[in-house]
């Protein structure tokens, strides 16, 4: 994408205006105090559908419903979980008080004839194999609401089109659906917890397209809504996971294990070094303070080895963000999902839980209480390098400043990484979305083998000077802190550790 | 590819058929005494343009110098070098006897234009920007003369075709540009030495295309030519230097070394371990011995950890060489060097040879005269597996026999892996073509991550007898026993060790 304008206007939300980099961006805070003005978002709304019930279906469900239909504003607009016939998950709805009783439970193709709106969150696979059929289902004017933009690849990649006569909208949460509930919850007793969400106005049919997208947004508990394309959250939300999120995280984990492993450490240490301290104090000091402050606060020799492990992979990382931003912007990478789809039809996918290093992660997490793990200067280096190479990346294809610390920075440190932390980094690739989980494994290795064999060599000299020093004046800080100041600063809730 | 019947006639040269698994396939067994049939195989050609001056032009214009102009049954036939203006390569080709002064160095288009048989040995770039000029360039009923299926993928993923009223003819020898000449030297006083090749017809224009493929073949001094098609030459040909080839051996030995490493190995145990032991002892038995001869010559332990290795690597060495040849046969992988290609025009590519093993590798190499290293079990259970699953997978889409094993075996054991013995890996994926120098760098890490996250926390299990006995009783034997039928068990020449 090229750079867009990212101003609105809304008739029924107050709206902000944050300063970013280089100009403004409207912004629309969230918050309970805003649920009065829901009714009004959603007039002519009679019945949301919520397509699919993985954690993303399950979380904006519950959220939905509680926020507008139990909440003291009740709009008397009904939720209802729309399932495939024989689906696995209607228990667990059930459970949740989705029942076919009072009609908020029913075959998929059921309550898309009767939704108003209709929210798409089954598995991408899903979406690509059932999408015409989807389409046919929907009542005359019903919007389409897509929470991610691989819909919209997909259909470039095979030739094919939205239906006229729809809104075609988005609100795309930068978090996974367990952290959009937990969140939500948390933000009932703590003012302004949430998961930040993007949205996209595809195709305006009603005239009120935004409006309908925002209230979904605030319903949802969005601390903060900004704007984007649906193909601009596309290139971001895949690039972005193959990247920093997950495939990039993943292969730096494994890449300092064994570094650290063969400079002596034994297997608990190793990962202390490695994984434990990326996803607690590392992780703690950019959510907190942002970027800048995980190098101002060591001291001189450890500023020193991170300016080295900074200068060493920001090159190597920055190679690779860009060959995904390619390959995702090309199709390239999505026709590779759609093959491995097909192969994965006969053969069970395999884990990669079983390396040495999350065994290690097992006691590690069971000795925390006794142990405070400090921030590795090596690690920090590496990590905020290859962070910082996908903002640079961003920045240059023409994205939002907010879609860049929003899929950058801040769902990696208040979303991806505590659930990492509460589990592992392993676990977190064996059990994400499919389209994330191929991504991370076709990617993952690639950084790993980029810290291997050309970082790690490289951080024997010294700092690049210019290079640290542009880090330590980027824009980036000001889009950060210009984020933070839309949202109080609590600490999110993080989920049980297992076992 | 679907299977294809491989059988062909020839008005010129004496063919062969051998027994393959299932079936025969024809093939002509080459040598100097086919030298006298040659007039007879490029009747009407009058000159012979080799087009670009890599490690593959300079060994095939050679080639076809000394067989066509130099020994005793000289043809009168020229054969002229064709270079880009302002080409580096010029005073190189000059040094070898080619010269503007006897019209056997020109400018490329003008060398295409006087030419009745075009060998397009430029780079695969090079040759996706320029092709439609060279096509223009071409003399009425030109042979358009190919190495590998390169360029019909590429005008497959833009939408182009060869020009018509010009025989397409392919000859791709199974090996590197210097093992070429090299073993075309040796074969000069040791029979049969040389490097195989598969050739095909794309388009026979003359009604003569076959046996002009064979007297290049011949010519080039292959052992023995087999057919294919020039699809199924690319399939095969870039998928395989993504796996066994060059991907999967340099994710290998990189897996292997740093996990002998770990368990206790000094630097240059680990590198003999891995690398040393592979290039050498492991290579040397499957080329002289065949494949069962690896697990047939261990003692009893050595036997159970190759079993228990073989065991943990096949399968996901087999899903990812199924993820390879999906992604070549799709385009996929294509597309990716294109793209990578145009970043590549604005930075320089990196260079992967500084992680420490390598430097383990030198000591190795210079201390070889002193100390004997033997098969490794543990690596060459993994490394045999590979080699497998590639056989397996190419087996089941169909690809002849002869492909089969010259594109996974032949190539590797006579060709690369006594390269990577005397160089080493890292130097040889650095210093290869770009087509696979990229192959190399986007697969050899998903290999290593594969070794390392699956297979090597899979070998503490029992060996899965089924897997281990449908090997040593593998059709592929029969197919390798009856290459090697066609060709003296020679050793094959070593260029020296560096330094």
């Amino acid at each position: 994408m090229t750079s867009t304008d990212n101003s609105f206007t809304s008739a029924v939300f107050p709206l902000q205006t944050m300063d970013v980099p280089g100009g403004t961006e409207t912004v629309l805070p969230g918050g309970r105090h805003l649920f009065p003005l829901l009714p009004a978002a959603f007039a002519g709304v009679h019945q949301i559908g919520v397509i699919g019930w993985g954690p993303q279906g399950r979380a904006q469900a519950l959220n939905l419903r509680d926020s507008l239909t139990t909440s003291t504003t009740g709009t008397g607009i009904r939720i209802a979980v729309g399932l495939r016939p024989g689906s696995a998950s209607a228990p667990d709805a059930r459970a949740h008080g989705f029942t076919e009783h009072d009609a908020t439970l029913g075959d998929w193709l059921d309550v898309i004839a009767s939704s108003d709106l209709v929210i798409l969150l089954i598995a991408d696979a899903a979406l690509a194999a059932h999408h015409q059929e989807i389409f046919a289902a929907l009542r005359p004017g019903a919007a389409i609401g897509l929470s991610h933009g691989f819909l919209l690849g997909h259909l470039r990649a095979t030739g094919g089109t939205f239906p006229h006569g729809h809104d075609v909208i988005a609100v795309c949460p930068k978090g996974m659906g367990d952290s959009v509930r937990r969140l939500y919850e948390q933000g009932d007793h703590v003012g302004g917890a949430g998961i930040n969400a993007s949205f996209a106005v595809h195709a305006d049919h009603s005239g009120r397209a935004v409006d309908l997208a925002l209230g979904w947004s605030v319903a949802l508990g969005s601390p903060y809504t900004f704007r984007t394309t649906l193909a601009g959250e596309y290139l971001s939300d895949i690039a972005g996971e193959r990247a920093i999120l997950l495939g990039a995280v993943h292969g730096l984990v494994e890449a300092l294990y064994g570094h650290y492993r063969l400079t002596g450490d034994d297997p608990v240490t190793a990962y202390e070094r490695s994984c434990e301290t990326l996803t607690g104090p590392i992780r703690q000091t950019i959510s907190r303070s942002g970027l800048a402050a995980v190098r101002d606060r060591l001291d001189p020799g450890g500023r020193d080895t991170f300016d080295r492990a900074y200068t060493a992979a920001y090159g190597p990382a920055r190679e690779l963000v860009a060959e995904i931003y390619d390959e995702v912007a090309d199709g390239t990478e999505l026709r590779s999902v759609i093959l491995a789809e097909r192969r994965l039809a006969d053969r069970p996918m395999s884990r990669i839980s079983g390396s040495p290093m999350w065994a290690a992660g097992q006691a590690v997490r069971a000795r925390r209480a006794d142990r405070a793990v400090g921030v590795e200067p090596f690690t920090a280096g590496l990590f905020v390098a290859t962070m910082m190479a996908q903002v640079d990346e961003f920045a240059e294809r023409g994205h939002p400043w907010s879609e860049i610390v929003n899929e950058s920075v801040i769902e990696a440190v208040d979303s991806l990484l505590p659930y990492m932390h509460a589990r592992d980094v392993a676990y977190m690739v064996d059990n994400c979305s499919r389209t994330a989980r191929l991504g991370a494994r076709r990617w993952g290795p690639r950084f790993q083998a980029a810290y291997e064999q050309i970082a790690f060599p490289a951080a024997t000299a010294p700092a690049d000077g210019d290079l640290v020093s542009a880090f330590t004046r980027h824009p980036v800080h000001q889009a950060l802190a210009a984020a933070a100041k839309l949202r109080p600063s609590v600490d999110i809730s993080l989920p049980d550790a297992p076992r």
